[in-house]
């Protein structure tokens, strides 16, 4: 098994990032504009991720499975890449002075595939998204995302 | 053992990206600008961070222990921070079209501590500033590098 961690730190009260975590709108601001259903214990959110000329690149669906306020959001993929199946994201907040720091894990890849290697470089292009949407109001989620290669 | 993945895609020959990667000008573009050394087989590169007001962040020493021309650079962090000392990084390069695919690893943590999220979170910056650097010419090298927390 394998983890992909980052780590950012947004200048910001742990509760303004938990909420970019934790509601529609936030989720939409810095991950996905296509961003569907609703936050909560055992519920199920939609990611879709599309190209700017429409084209669909993929879509995920995450149960969520834990929430504690302003110090952590846990979620379980339940349908999308094959790879991503089971595995778990977390998002760890914790205040620091005027900032609040992300500790960010998703863990539990079967094997360190290349396609690892993309989700992990992936991973931190979409936390510095959240880190500007709560820093400035303005994120870039799918599809005016930051690609870092020539598919994605 | 923990390992850093990270995948980009640069529209160039690997040529160029390995330029980026085996040379001080090419290292001090995109990583560094306080670049030391000479990149060949044996011999150790010293990399030093500074912030935009000068003081210094850290600094780490590669000793170069192979070089595939176009193909693979790998380093061994002989001196630095102690959680990277013994720790190997790899450039694994592949001519995909008009793309160089770079395959990255920074491998061999201990201990998937915080500063193995930071380093994660700062190393796909530095990746994105290499992608940069051999595209449009200019990449973002400390003391210009976009900063992911209050620290670096």
């Amino acid at each position: 098994m394998a983890d992909i961690l980052h780590k950012v730190g947004i200048k910001s009260s742990v509760n303004e990032v938990y909420k970019a975590l934790t509601t529609r709108d936030g989720l939409a601001g810095w991950w996905t504009e296509n961003t569907e259903g609703e936050s909560k214990v055992g519920a199920t959110l939609t990611f879709r991720f599309f190209n700017a000329d429409g084209t669909e690149l993929g879509s995920m669906a995450m149960k969520v499975l834990a929430l504690h306020r302003a110090e952590r959001v846990l979620w379980e993929c339940v349908d999308g890449p094959a790879e991503w199946i089971g595995s778990r994201i977390v998002f760890d907040l914790k205040q620091d002075g005027d900032w609040c720091t992300v500790l960010f894990k998703h863990e539990g890849w079967k094997e360190p595939v290349e396609f690892m290697h993309h989700c992990s470089t992936k991973w931190a292009i979409f936390l510095m998204s959240l880190k500007s949407l709560v820093e400035t109001g303005k994120g870039a989620p799918s599809p005016h995302d930051v690609k870092i290669d020539n598919w994605n």
